[in-house]
């Protein structure tokens, strides 16, 4: 058990290098240095045990040596700095900040290591419900939820009765879309990367449909097999080839939701979209978005998501791995597609 | 004089055959049938003498072989018969339908020739205001007119200070969108293909900077001496290579308002967009958009309008060609750029 003020060992994940392509697990590394378990004099940081960490493809966005965007506020990783989170869970151990005592759970931006000196608290989180498994404020209750929130709701808003299309449907944000879609009556299809994956929606996650992308030399034709009547709201999660498919299938004044495009981050070229110009034919309605946009609507997703978690309405599947040094490894499979739901490294369970 | 009941010769562009690429002036060819000035027995149909008759891009669209598109309501021309025109002013001769009678002038579809039998009248507006030039009822008054408004007032909505970009911007659309976006207060800077247009923005449409686009050879680079602060909203008419250069100078939060794409119409293979990936880091928000969703607000865009004309608030540049035989040419030239402003052809005067 270790106490306020003691200096301790501090296993870390080391960010080593801007990467070009796809992340490997070599460009993190492992290593373990020290750290004095005391907020310093005057400091309204936080420091924190950290225990669940979250593995986002967004991550993969921060390890590249991208400039002319700080605009954004966006924090880009630093070659032989810690690997920081978006976002983990953590436990407050000292505080020099008014809103956190010793003994809070949080969630928000931590450091992927055992122990982490919060200095920018802006995205840290009071957890305030702990009868739901912490793990889960790394994705249903944390980012992923917020941003399946603000997509589908504030976003695509589909109605009842409409068509909607889900891709990566079995990720950390995909899978709940999907049971938004169908709490809310739509008619919805989810495509994954695996025939197990295409199991977990069409029997756990209750899609109506759901097809294995991978399977399908002609994703045009697979669109229009599974939306005869085409699509009215799309979660881009993909783009690419899938975008070029999912245009040509879209109705008249379709939205499409647009928070990721995995298959395009590691590529040194991005695939061109061609068809766009079918957004001027239908009328259609493209935005970006990001779950920070919308953080003043937590409580109101809160009040949403925890009923339905509790009457086990809304299920989350998490792909949990044990321990930091499994990190890189989960991180760069989701790359791949080998995770199965949200990815999620325990660090420490309490 | 003609009158109502006689027989009388009528001139006729005829569309020859489906386009492939780009459209040429051998696509079309004129010929002179006759037609009998009356609206045959029982039928809600008007017959009308063309006056004035609009160029518009999107007539190309309905020149290719196209299918898949029904659903939306667009009409595509059929091989061997005359062209029609989005939009055209007329003369009422005789008419079969309540809210038309001879001597009324109306602008709707109508076709590329001195007299149509029009049978599908529902795109036919009476003309309340004839004080005004009857061949702005072909723009200003018109498709552009109102494609511009709902642009500009329902779509982008640049607020006052804002940042506003405009492709094409001495076109039919162009040049009343940066006119609008000055009367709002906006910073508006438009590009064309000419020194002579990139005058015509400064000095007559009172736009605060404008460019030769075909000058410059880094798109990228041009943008960014407009727009050191990036671009808030911008009009989309061009496509291509413009709307990847927009897209690395948008802001975070920025809007397109997309109505045309007159650089990818003729290809046979359009240009792949790469870095759509922006709208997700910025969130940008891209609309397509048409006039004919917005109808409704013809009144309320007339009661805008009508005053800045009278007071010359706003002005519109026409480039009127006498003649039914200077119409190919006249449409043709579109696509290479060669109209200065608004393209009109000139059938009658009355």
């Amino acid at each position: 058990m270790v106490r306020v003020g003691d200096e301790v060992s501090n296993k870390q994940v080391i960010f080593r290098d801007y990467v070009i392509g796809s992340p490997k697990e070599s460009d993190m590394y492992l290593t373990t240095g020290t750290i004095k378990l005391k907020v310093p004099e005057n400091s309204n940081a936080v420091l924190v045990k950290n225990l669940y960490l979250s593995c986002d493809p967004v991550m993969h966005f921060f390890m590249r040596k991208t400039t002319g965007l700080s605009k954004s506020g966006y924090i880009f990783y630093t070659p032989g700095s810690v690997t920081s989170s978006r976002y983990g869970v953590s436990k407050v151990l000292d505080s020099g900040h008014p809103e956190f005592k010793a003994g809070d759970l949080v969630w928000g931006i931590t450091g992927w290591e055992e122990y982490t000196l919060i200095t920018k608290t802006e995205t840290l989180i009071k957890i305030q419900h702990t009868d739901i498994p912490l793990s889960y404020y790394t994705g249903i209750l944390g980012m992923a939820g917020m941003t399946a929130y603000a997509g589908f709701y504030e976003v695509g808003a589909p109605k009842k009765g409409e068509y909607v299309y889900v891709s990566a449907a079995s990720g950390a944000v995909g899978q709940l879309i999907g049971q938004f879609a169908k709490l809310e009556g739509c008619y919805v299809v989810g495509s994954a990367g695996s025939k197990e994956k295409v199991d977990l929606l069409k029997n756990r996650l209750g899609f109506d449909e759901a097809f294995n992308y991978k399977e399908e030399h002609d994703l045009n034709a697979a669109l229009k097999r599974y939306f005869p009547e085409s699509i009215d709201v799309y979660f881009e999660h993909v783009g690419g080839k899938m975008l070029e498919a999912v245009l040509l299938n879209m109705r008249h004044h379709g939205r499409i939701a647009m928070c990721g495009m995995i298959s395009q981050y590691n590529l040194d070229e991005p695939e061109g979209i061609k068809n766009l110009i079918q957004v001027l034919y239908k009328w259609i309605h493209i935005k970006g978005y990001t779950h920070r946009n919308y953080y003043h609507l937590y409580p109101k997703f809160l009040d949403l998501v925890l009923p339905y978690i509790r009457e086990k309405k809304l299920v989350y599947v998490e792909d949990i791995v044990e321990g930091l040094e499994s990190g890189p490894a989960a991180l760069v499979g989701l790359f791949s597609g080998r995770n199965f739901g949200k990815q999620v490294v325990v660090v420490a369970r309490e």
